[in-house]
């Protein structure tokens, strides 16, 4: 892809730089700071639920975030260039609803936070993307966060090699907890980002030494400062609740040049009487009096949820600030080459890309010139071969399985700390922290992210396969050696649930795709879905092609559909999805032979099929009398195709380790097993 | 529990201080390094599959650590006492088998290793537990063996406090690699060792710098030693090929109390021409030529899978030293006091504890002298209460979610690094070093484990309940806020999909009590599962009681039963599992207002009810027009019981943030939800 930068234009750190001076002085920020409390301790006292003891512990630190360093247009949330702020500590969601309130989000109104956790509310629980503008990414789960937070970071990276500094020059913070800390998947992140450099990421730490259960000290012995030494962070450790020593960290961490953790020391619940600094300010509401004390405490007299004058001009003025640098931005915009702003402008569009049509119709071509048994992984690498000359928003990587997952193509170049031009990701032996980061980059904008790893392994990365479910993030997970077809490995590595798992999870599409021809729509249907994610399930072994109708209708779509039709009326019907739909159809062949004529459809989606019409849904299941299923997988989900006394050719439990043809065999998944079980149908039927 | 130990018993840690005076010298070692190689390499090409890098590289550790260290019989490899070697890194599975069979396991013969990766090999792609004595837990999946070997030794220490150091007093080694250590579980493994001080566990790294996407360096700048050193380890780097230097080095880490790694630098398939300290050496057969040269670069001469005398007899001689602790453990054991030796011996058999049944029944009875509304997570703290004291081999948890999982009885006592005497572990955030430590704690013998985290979570320790499944282990995992009935948490806190994606796991029971009894009776089921995990899904809110009835049979160990029969002919069958029971049968007391007589049915658990007789499926199931299944989850499974047109009042999506009555009546889950699906089936029948 071109270099669209264009470097000659004054980067926007300088004005970032600029803006600083005419940041609140410490007055003005303990006003700021008070306000935040006060507005999430009423929110929570109305709400009679909530975990106050975040934002007054981390209310001084937002206060000087956001009123002198961040870089955000509350009139213009969605502005390209902003710093995204992540909330990793989502339970803490009330200070982030009164920062919003407070830096003139409108759809944050005193209202929104009356409604505080009650059904419909945009201040919900805990931060759900979409809900209301300024929430960059839903968050509660621990770690989820930081790791997202961690793809934004790369993203910002990648587009700004692309489009250059003047265009793309943002920053990334992160405020999370002891428990985003003590997540495994925050390991994954931090190591990813020190190995990365992300230099414009920086993680400020609510240090509180509280958790549910006690003092961290309980639970956990680690020196977090010298943790993210060991993977190549700058760190530093504050008084949390001093104002000028947050301000002085984060200028340290915005000259260093690699990622930085601010350890933030502070008091859970400041302020309470009998609840600061103890576990009973994290998750409850701290009650009349103890809401009474800390406001003697902060000397805060007005009425609940109301901002008085000199806090709510405090406010202003860093709303102010923090969206100064749009107009520059916008200007710098307005003066880029036309090319550039308008490959930006596509890019960070989140539309259908425009030139996916004609890449796959080419990528069906291919298949159909030279038609031969291949692993449908490799399929996949030819459809991405066609797709990624055509689409520049796509980025691939694997958690370090790239010689297995074929996701990196001829050309791709990694990223690294010296050079993000590339559009190829090794992830690293981090399932999750790559799942969580890939949402970040969708969430981001800009970016069509495409990971790789074994199917099996979808169980590590799972907690941000369900978040990308939940916030609509059109992530594409390529997840190859698909069922017992992978061999020798063993049950370790060979998924027979995780078919059925992922099908759980709503808005989730699981695509399987049978051979070339499917793999191209399945790839067509997973760039088009900019709203859900997707994961390819796609075999390690070889198979013949079962598809090659020459045809640019995408036939998977629809999730499911008649691959090969009886010769008169079926007598049975045969499904079956991915590696296992030419079993059935060398089952129907035998079939035919034993004059049984039977008909055989193919299911690449089950959530497509599901949205389709009733009668499209009848008539691809038919009325033939027998009903069998194949799938090298377990047979939950497939009753409400083949009823529950359908037959069912697939997985009872766990695979083996073998050669695949003898595991095929053994575990009865075979063309003869499918004529036996069409047969059993029939006869118990009779 | 009575305090067992007997200090005056001489500790076994003399015993193996003196018999590595018998050690072998370093001419020894190389030959048993070299022999390790050898059959290693001849099996993988053998089975034209496999990894021959880490064998190749780590062999010179094994020697040392088999040859001057391990404490363990394989004459009888069940030895409580023995110490654990756990290869975490178990792609380098040839390392194990290679290890098993030169120290004499009958069942690990050459004509074993000859069948490597071949369909019902003992020896297979991956170390699977129960394949053959010595391979102390399945490992494959990254991560898993390292979390998996802190509960080995967690379990040690638990059951020293109890027993005394005369009967037990072992160590968990752990060979582990660099993606061992990237995966995130590792990390909260590691903090939790660190914390708990579990100085006779000691990690041997395969600091070899690659794995399969090229130099660790691509991915990944941490500093482990820097990294383990932050969470309170002891820590060393040694050349890995340097005998007498891994020998020092491992004697420093048995003298420090502290949990010790040691960074071995290897050199990944060392002595491969070509291949050597590259990928190409990971994961595939080297090929005959590179073999050659490993050969000739050990000056190894012998045949195909036959190891020279002079090997043999360094490996029996290693095998003596090895079991020679065994006959003074022996001794110690038949001069202990006769109680603790029976206490001692009842806790390893594994087999049903004796008190089970008459502590269930004092719990049902409890619950029937007050009938009264309560959270089953409520109900469940109350049978725990009548469990523990009759089952010393429990032990409970939480993953810092103690005071909503309610699995802290009064009485119970946290382990800590200077007291491992108490029966609860505070796990911290870490659910997934929890699930794959309990499955640790199972596999050393001894314990019962039972965990706690809330059900959506079940995601962030599914790798390891997978493990769980896939081994026969029996640990329980009490798993509450179960539904949307959790209320204000919102969507990210509340499962939908988990029941499904939970009951998808081949060998794992999914148990969802309904109340009180239920409660009981599930709980009676887990403990007695000493071959499967259990997860308990336990509601938040408060829920009626549903059974009244007076009886020690447990009605639900048959999965599914008939709660409340019709008065006639049922018209209508209403199916629901926990929180959702009390709503079946108020929709029941509905219909009946209606004049619709239907039956309700209660099905704690599928897999149980997957389990009976078709005549029962069928009996319970009901011949009723009308089928509605009710909970609060979505519809994947149910289908197998109430058809493709049945009626489901559950969830299509997530949840939401809100009070749990107003998402109740939001989705639709009601009995007047339930009275009307029942009427639809019936017109759609009529």
């Amino acid at each position: 892809m071109p270099d669209h930068a264009a470097p000659s234009i004054r980067a926007t750190r300088d004005v970032a730089d600029a803006q600083r001076g005419s940041a609140p002085d410490t007055a003005s920020l303990r006003l700021m700071a008070n306000a935040i409390r006060a507005l999430s301790m009423d929110a929570i006292e109305h709400a009679a639920s909530g975990h106050p003891g975040l934002p007054l512990g981390m209310a001084d630190v937002a206060a000087v975030l956001y009123g002198r360093f961040i870089k955000a247009d509350s009139q213009q949330p969605h502005w390209p260039d902003r710093d995204r702020f992540v909330l990793s500590a989502g339970h803490g969601s009330m200070l982030l609803y009164a920062l919003l309130h407070l830096m003139g989000h409108q759809d944050m109104s005193i209202a929104d936070l009356k409604a505080f956790r009650q059904l419909g509310a945009r201040a919900a629980g805990h931060p759900e993307y979409g809900h209301a503008t300024g929430i960059e990414t839903t968050t509660g789960p621990l770690g989820q966060g930081l790791a997202t937070a961690i793809g934004m970071a790369m993203a910002e990276r990648m587009q700004a090699a692309h489009y250059g500094d003047a265009l793309v020059d943002h920053r990334t913070w992160v405020l999370a907890s002891d428990g985003d800390l003590m997540e495994g998947v925050s390991q994954e992140a931090i190591t990813l980002a020190g190995r990365l450099g992300l230099g414009r990421l920086i993680v400020l730490f609510d240090d509180n030494d509280i958790s549910i259960d006690g003092n961290i000290g309980l639970v956990d012995a680690t020196d977090q400062i010298a943790r993210f030494d060991a993977s190549a962070w700058h760190t530093q450790r504050v008084d949390g609740h001093d104002h000028e020593a947050v301000a002085h960290a984060i200028e340290a961490a915005l000259a260093d040049p690699r990622p930085s953790l601010i350890a933030c020391r502070t008091v859970i619940g400041l302020g309470a009487p009998t609840k600061q600094g103890t576990p009973a300010a994290h998750s409850s509401p701290l009650g009349t009096k103890e809401v009474e004390g800390v406001r003697a405490h902060f000397g805060w007299t007005a009425a609940p949820f109301e901002i008085p004058a000199d806090a709510r001009a405090a406010w202003d003025a860093a709303a102010t600030r923090a969206r100064a640098a749009r107009t520059a931005w916008q200007a710098r915009l307005d003066a880029a080459a036309p090319e550039t702003k308008a490959a930006f402008l596509a890019a960070v569009s989140n539309d259908r890309p425009a030139g996916l049509d004609a890449a796959i119709a080419t990528a069906k071509q291919r298949f159909l010139a030279n038609p031969k048994n291949m692993a449908v992984r490799k399929a996949s690498e030819a459809v991405l071969e066609a797709l990624v000359p055509a689409i520049p928003e796509i980025v691939t990587g694997s958690a370090d399985l790239t010689s297995a997952n074929f996701t990196k193509i001829p050309g791709f170049e990694p990223i690294s700390a010296d050079d993000f031009s590339g559009r190829y990701v090794y992830w690293g032996i981090r399932e999750h922290a790559m799942a969580a980061a890939m949402n970040g980059m969708v969430l981001h904008g800009g970016m069509i992210p495409a990971s790789g790893t074994f199917l099996a392994f979808s169980d590590y990365c799972r907690p941000a396969l369900r978040l990308a479910a939940l916030m609509g993030v059109g992530s594409i997970h390529v997840m190859t050696h698909d069922s017992i077809g992978l061999g020798e490995d063993g049950p370790t590595h060979q998924p027979v649930e995780h078919l059925a798992a992922l099908r759980a999870i709503p808005n989730l599409l699981l695509l399987r795709p049978a051979d070339g021809i499917e793999a191209a729509e399945c790839w067509q249907i997973a760039i088009e879905e900019r709203r859900r994610p997707s994961v390819m399930a796609l075999c390690r072994q070889e198979v013949p092609p079962v598809r090659l109708d020459e045809t640019t209708e995408n036939r998977s779509a629809r999730g499911a559909y008649e691959l090969a039709a009886a010769q008169g009326k079926a007598q049975a019907t045969i499904f079956a999805t991915g590696s296992e739909v030419h079993i059935a159809l060398a089952g129907r062949d035998l079939l035919r032979a034993a004059g049984i004529e039977a008909r055989v459809v193919s299911i690449p989606s089950f959530e497509l099929f599901a949205e389709q019409s009733r009668e499209y849904q009848d008539s691809v299941i038919g009325d033939a009398p027998a009903k069998v299923a194949v799938e090298a997988a377990i047979r939950q989900g497939w009753d409400a195709i083949i009823g529950r006394h359908g037959g069912f050719v697939g997985m009872h439990g766990f695979g083996a380790s073998g050669k695949p043809a003898d595991l095929y065999n053994h575990f009865g998944i075979t063309p003869e097993a499918v004529r036996d079980a069409v047969r059993q149908q029939l006869s118990a039927h009779a």
